[in-house]
């Protein structure tokens, strides 16, 4: 299970989002995420650790390097919370699209 | 255009995604709100001016009265993130596929 509070609040930093956009793309290591940034690897390696730590962010070893890649898993864990929350809109909305049919009926009818 | 830090992060607090979730079923007051809650009216309108203020909530004024519900607006713009990232996560996996796929290929001429 993803937690959805340390997801969310890794998610409201633009800079974390940047590097989870390129993450989409592939596997990189830090150096390559700092490059488009004017950001130290230091202050990269920061932002990836709260990434990491959020489940967002999976790190593998590869000699000295320790590339980083997406969770799909946090992913979808993200997208399922907004899936029930579109799911609770819609059914809301189709409750009000009933009354409002049936308010039209009893208007008709009277 | 939703203030996608602010909306996030905001997101990062369990009792305010669960603020969001039973709006999601339809407006209700601050009194309301606060009922399934075991916080005081003030808590949670704390908790509803951060939801105000980062864009995912509208409050409407009725007498004294004023009716929270959520913005569908808001919901679509953290949609289009994610969506954002779904896709070039699955525009990658198509690459590694169709990369597999040309390996198997020479092999197999081998």
């Amino acid at each position: 299970m993803i937690d959805l509070d340390a997801a969310f609040s890794a998610l409201g930093d633009p800079t974390r989002r940047a590097i989870l956009a390129r993450l989409a793309l592939g596997e990189a290591t830090v150096m390559e995420l700092a490059q488009p940034f004017a950001m130290s690897q230091p202050a990269i390696s920061r932002h990836i650790k709260v990434l990491e730590s959020a489940g967002l962010i999976i790190r593998r070893v590869e000699g000295t390097k320790r590339p980083c890649r997406l969770s799909p898993d946090a992913i979808d864990g993200l997208d399922q919370w907004l899936g029930m929350m579109r799911k609770a809109m819609a059914a809301n909305y189709d409750r009000l699209d009933a009354l409002l049919a049936s308010m039209e009926q009893i208007e008709g009818k009277g």
